[in-house]
């Protein structure tokens, strides 16, 4: 690349991250709307902003309101003593133009608006009103993120308008057109050890637009991989010549909403977005290397691959497992899934009859050990000597195991044999946890071990489906990347 | 029908229930095999027997042990005094022809070999072992299920060889080639109220095959629903036959392991069945009416919907949700699961902004309540009205609505507005909670909230895609119904 080129790029990568400085790392922020409540979404941005320990200023606006946990109110954005950076807007639909003239007034340099009753209800007032916040925004160059939306996390600057945000700084940038959505990836993410660098809620992309988040991950040093839960795109082609470019260097995964007729109805009046066909978007994941997931949990479940950096070389996977039934059924789930699940090498399967009679086990592929299962730093240690594969999962079955299976004593002794083996492994070892959810017994069983094993660099996935899934994922990236190489 | 045809159709009935009398309805059991362990499977199912309060004669067998919960042990079935109608036969698999041969002696009519070590290993050993028990059972007139298997459950006459068991009546017969998948659907049908007739595990079907308990269900008074898990059948033909006569009198559920080759191989080595291919049995499923589903989770769902006799009228639903970005996935779940999901008529939308406003809502169709879920008793029955609808779904999401829906405060208030609408309905409602899994609170919540919907006669699917591919299997074998007697 000539010293032009390599110039210009900084460039363009400078600017796009300072368009986002605002948002991102604002030195100030004003929360403008309902406070009295403490359920209100905005006394609940303040309190998640003071619990993250946000170092600069934090203004609450209510004309009607004198203190909140301790910070003064005022009662608008002008008559705020400093500059404000980002403004959380938390008002009536119809009282959102004059709140952003305020801050158009104010200087403001970005804001979320948290209010729904925009282009989304599909009624013309509600467009108009839209309307009216772009041309507002125009002119007093605000960047706007939403309306209709949750907002943003930056754990790394302590901002957040998720409440109960954790702080934990990650590698993930995760943008969504949907609030529930990121709300509940947060919190599922929790416990799967799964953290962001950054979180967008961006709803009805009045101006920000899924394009403009996927630009700016793309440049963002803290992002090492992309998420995003988009419904639709306002400029298709835009998105996927910045796709095209992007996802062969990060890892980019897309949960795309409105796949069906009455889907891509639902998000018209969910965000306003035209959903596009199915077949265009296959074309898309097809050319673009960005990987396709079809549910939060296939996100979820996903993110944890390349989180833990996992790379399976290839589609072979070997599927340690107690039962017989389960196994046709984990079987029948990874070829369906593209994965492959070749038979055990004999020598394999003779060092593994060392110590697991025959009845009532199976030794091929899956491996149904039985009660043998507490055997199973040895299994997996012998298994990992065939370099054929690329992962190896083991399923658990927590509450029935400790129910029927006399030798599980303490399932620790289980998740204790995982790790041990996991020691001097080359191949990626992942797991998975199927209980019965009839009581809490099985449920607190599973927790525990999932907590043990993924706090020892063990990705747990949340079935077997979402195992095969995941992994098969992770393949396919790594085949497109060869592809793309060897073009 | 000519009286003679019915005459030799009574007959039939007449013999294969015979047949089954002393599988099912034994006045005398005997347990050959370890005892000492109170976890091993002789002393479980003898446990078992009593707990259920098994009225006829239980005899221990064991020569090495003097008694066990109360009862003697006699050291042979031919040492006991009176006549055996039934075995269970737990002892290691090269000792289970001296067993087997004793029972001929002894007179036994029918035994349940659990032992595993035959055919299924591959072995020629095996594979010999198998075929004298076989012969030796031929020779006696002796009918055997398995070997390699859990046996049998009959609530009614509180006979079970499965530990645990509920010994609550219900209409569902189930037969299983996997052991491990009928254990777990007992224990999660238990808390979904799903109850049985009689189940059988019948490994590698030595003798009895899925067939003749096939054959069995569909004569058998007490099951009005059949459900199975096979993994290969002996006699194609004959399954056939009986399939395309009986799927269409009782519904008849099947989950079939082994659809793909490394299941099918998987299947060999479980059971020594021989899976067939799918493309054939695709085409079973669509000439007999036989219910294809794809996982036990998948099974246990369906069997809601039959049990509570929902029979939805078409494949038109009407999703009552909470969330935009969980509205687009449902609507794209149920659509592609072949449900449709109709925009709702202006009217019903009418009725529902009286107390509903736009903003943050959708009453298209999934309809999004946001926090208006507080009135899901009236939402329910307005869209009830719209007689297109052949089923309606409500999402309940309880950790997620109690941590951020202010209005929730209780999460029975919900529930309970779901049952009162219940009372006045024609269409048939159903429910499907989701909660992240991070913590016990949500669980608690979702167990409780589960219970109390289920106690209304409610079923509760385990997912929104369960629930779409409960309820279209359901309008699948209805529409096959239809088709075949306007044929």
């Amino acid at each position: 690349m000539c010293f032009l080129c390599i110039l210009r790029e900084t460039l363009l990568r400078e600017e796009v991250l300072k368009r986002f400085k605002p948002i991102f790392y604002p030195k100030s922020i004003a929360v403008v709307g309902a406070l009295r409540d403490p359920n209100s979404f905005g006394a609940r941005a303040i309190k998640t902003v003071i619990d993250l320990g946000y170092p600069g200023k934090l203004y609450p606006i209510n004309p009607k309101v004198d203190g909140i946990l301790g910070l003064k109110v005022y009662p608008s954005v002008t008559q705020v003593p400093g500059p404000i950076e980002f403004a959380t807007i938390c008002v009536p639909a119809h009282a959102v133009p004059k709140i952003m003239e305020e801050c158009v007034e104010k200087g403001v340099k970005a804001v979320h608006i948290y209010s729904a009753g925009f282009s989304e209800t599909g009624t013309q007032e509600g467009r108009k009103l839209e309307e009216d916040v772009v041309e507002i925004a125009k002119k007093g160059d605000i960047r706007v993120i939403g309306p209709n939306c949750e907002g943003i996390y930056c754990p790394e600057s302590k901002v957040s308008t998720f409440s109960g945000s954790s702080g934990d700084v990650g590698s993930v940038g995760f943008f969504s057109q949907s609030g529930g959505h990121a709300m509940n990836l947060l919190i599922q993410a929790r416990v799967l050890e799964i953290c962001f660098s950054k979180v967008v809620s961006y709803g009805n992309a009045c101006d920000l637009d899924g394009a403009d988040f996927l630009e700016y991950f793309a440049e963002d040093p803290k992002s090492n991989i992309i998420a995003m839960y988009i419904e639709g795109v306002k400029d298709g082609r835009r998105f996927f010549d910045l796709l095209k470019n992007i996802a062969r260097k990060k890892p980019t995964l897309i949960f795309k909403g409105g796949v069906s007729k009455a889907g891509a109805r639902a998000a018209e009046s969910h965000t306003g977005a035209l959903a596009g066909s199915s077949a265009i978007w296959d074309a898309v994941f097809k050319q673009t290397g960005a990987v396709k997931v079809s549910s939060r949990d296939e996100l979820a479940n996903t993110l944890l691959v390349f989180l833990h950096q996992l790379r399976p070389s290839n589609r072979k996977v070997a599927f340690i497992n107690a039962g017989g039934g389960n196994s046709v059924f984990a079987a029948d789930t990874l070829e369906q899934a593209g994965l492959e699940v070749p038979t055990l090498l004999p020598n394999t399967i003779k060092e593994l009859r060392q110590f697991i009679p025959i009845p009532g086990t199976s030794l091929k592929n899956p491996l149904d050990l039985h009660r043998y299962i507490i055997h199973i730093d040895r299994v997996i240690r012998i298994v990992a000597k065939d370099s054929r594969f690329g992962a190896i999962i083991v399923a658990l079955y927590p509450d029935f195991m400790l129910t029927y299976t006399a030798e599980v004593k303490d399932f620790r002794d289980i998740t204790r044999g995982i790790i041990r083996a996991k020691k001097s492994l080359d191949i990626p070892l992942t797991a998975t946890i199927r209980t019965e959810r009839v009581g809490l017994t099985g449920e607190i069983e599973r927790l525990k071990a999932q907590d043990r094993l993924i706090k020892a660099g063990i990705p747990v996935f949340s079935s077997i489906l979402m195992a095969a899934k995941a992994i098969a994922n992770a393949v396919g990236y790594q085949e497109f990347l060869e592809k793309s190489l060897n073009k």
